[in-house]
């Protein structure tokens, strides 16, 4: 089967793999209809060598597709049934599974990776493959319902399983609930997430913070009430919104030091920010703690445990409340994945994510 | 009348000063009947020239007394009430009020302090002196029920109004409940408390950790279950008792580099940390976000909004199932605050809280 690899910096190849076979009686063989590039496969395409990545590395955390095969323990999935995967694979049984943290599955990952193969090149497929051998399958994909289980609705139901449910969990993080005034900081696919998810869960104001006209005009389409490129901009528009209290959360999609300082100079007191972004990894970034501890900001670094959000999310793509597919702005065939990572990461045509179908 | 005031680097006098008087209908005086010498009040006597504090600051913001004049706009509160106070005085009435957050609260503090005047010696005396003004005096003093409203029990209401209510914020802050594993770190006053407010919210184990074993015995015998120095053995209790998964919950009562290293360290994925202390301000925290963001631990640096508590802390405290007086080992006359301040400071006779009595 072919399947796309890391082989160093800037360097992704599609190649021919021995397809894959159930290894366990928890497996599942998903043939993969639909595949997505995510932003933190961008971070391995620019950074590899810095994360110790090796050549070979499978690439790809996001898929949707069709059960070809399942293990002999596997109860709640049959052949045929179209699924979402999560990034991150869990056993649904453990504590963390549990509690709704399945990012922390203790069955979870390969080889001390949560992801599908990228770091280790482990005995599990990255996403942007025909095919993939899904561990835990019992705990890791959701059966998507009939209504949205044909390939025309692929798209809408794929950042269910990452970017999507990342910017809910934003959201869930900061506890938004009707009435409130939320910001969101970052007007890439996440951020685009993050507005509808704070819309979804009732927020009156949702204020989303970018430079890119493109992808403020598809989030003030998709839950953002207000925009503003940020600085003083930001706060007054935040201000005038809240009494001049500041957001009752603010969700960060980049999460590095200025977007950082900017989350804790516009949430207000006993608000709460959400850091969803990785960007803390690549650049120093000022302690937090002293600028916040009088005035009571919680706050929530975190990868989300996209498992758990699934199943609640599904019904509203089914019924339209939220389009997840709005942040879809390529779909290339798998071959084409070198040109995908390429468009993706120079924002090319005006590119927000990439989308690979086998 | 005498009050306590800040003179320098650990000088401490009481002097005589104007007795104050009603000076707007929303203001109640009391007179105080204990007092007490705060953590935070060894900051500014360890720190005031590099806290900017000036010489005649008034000190003190722990007291409960009894009211001896209201203004005209007073509904709440009547002459002869015994009342405690909370560190940060607020209207009540405000969206943080209403909130919960009332050191936040937009009328309190004076001249952008929200204690009791040690910051810029303004028109509201400190609680080590024999009477107080207290603004916005029905948002701010709780009245103290009958069977606790005398001298004999002042000890055990006077710490509702910072430390006890502290403690008691770290275990609301992170959420603690029934059966949860929580450790708390550091065996000073606010730790001690913090061990009572997590035994209070139903922890099946609570985990103090601490040096000193005078300290320690007082947690054992109020809400702490296990004790640990630190380190490995502190990693092998909570281990232990959360198989292997970490804790719940930690309450650092600290909040410095070391003690923010060790709560990452020992809460469980998907837990939260609590940072009740000030040692951030006064020495490089290193920025725990990168450390937890896989992990999904959310932080929670703040300062408590007590009064939002007491009133819930006070049935508490009346049967006996919290004895926030364990704290004080020192109970000496306001004229010898400067010994009492020495005495806490250094620890000596193996204090842990002084309080003084006017």
């Amino acid at each position: 089967m072919r399947s796309a690899r890391y082989h160093g910096l800037r360097d992704v190849r599609v190649e021919t793999i021995p397809e894959p076979t159930i290894l366990k009686g928890s497996d599942a063989l998903v043939r993969v209809t639909k595949a997505g590039i995510c932003g933190s496969d961008l971070h391995f395409f620019n950074n590899g060598p810095d994360l110790g990545m090796e050549a070979g590395t499978r690439l790809g955390h996001e898929f949707v597709g069709i059960v070809e095969a399942v293990g002999g323990d596997v109860r709640g999935l049959a052949v045929g049934d179209r699924v979402v995967a999560p990034f991150v694979f869990s056993d649904g049984s453990c504590f963390f599974c549990d509690h709704g943290i399945h990012s922390s599955c203790t069955s979870g990952g390969i080889f001390g990776s949560p992801f599908w193969g990228e770091h280790a090149g482990g005995e599990v497929e990255g996403g942007q493959s025909e095919y993939v051998r899904v561990p835990e399958a019992d705990g890791t994909l959701v059966v998507i319902p009939e209504a949205l289980a044909s390939d025309e609705h692929d798209l809408a139901v794929l950042p269910l399983g990452d970017v999507f449910a990342t910017g809910y969990h934003g959201a869930v993080q900061t506890g938004v609930k009707p009435g409130d005034t939320v910001v969101v900081i970052g007007d890439g696919a996440v951020g685009l997430c993050a507005v509808q998810a704070a819309a979804l869960k009732g927020a009156a104001a949702v204020v989303l913070l970018g430079h890119h006209q493109d992808r403020v005009a598809i989030g003030m389409a998709n839950g953002a009430t207000h925009t503003a490129e940020g600085g003083e901009e930001a706060t007054a528009v935040v201000r005038e919104l809240s009494d001049g209290r500041g957001a009752d959360a603010v969700i960060d999609s980049i999460s590095g030091d200025a977007s950082i300082k900017q989350a804790v100079g516009l949430v207000r007191d006993g608000g709460a920010v959400s850091m969803l972004g990785m960007s803390h990894y690549f650049q120093p970034v000022e302690q937090p703690i002293s600028g916040v501890f009088m005035r009571n900001v919680s706050l929530h670094p975190g990868v989300c445990p996209s498992r758990a959000y699934i199943p609640e999310l599904l019904p509203a793509v089914q019924d339209g409340t939220i389009n997840p597919g709005v942040v879809f702005t390529h779909d290339l065939p798998l071959e084409d994945a070198a040109k995908g990572f390429e468009i993706m990461d120079s924002r090319a045509e005006g590119s927000i994510k990439v989308a690979l179908t086998p």
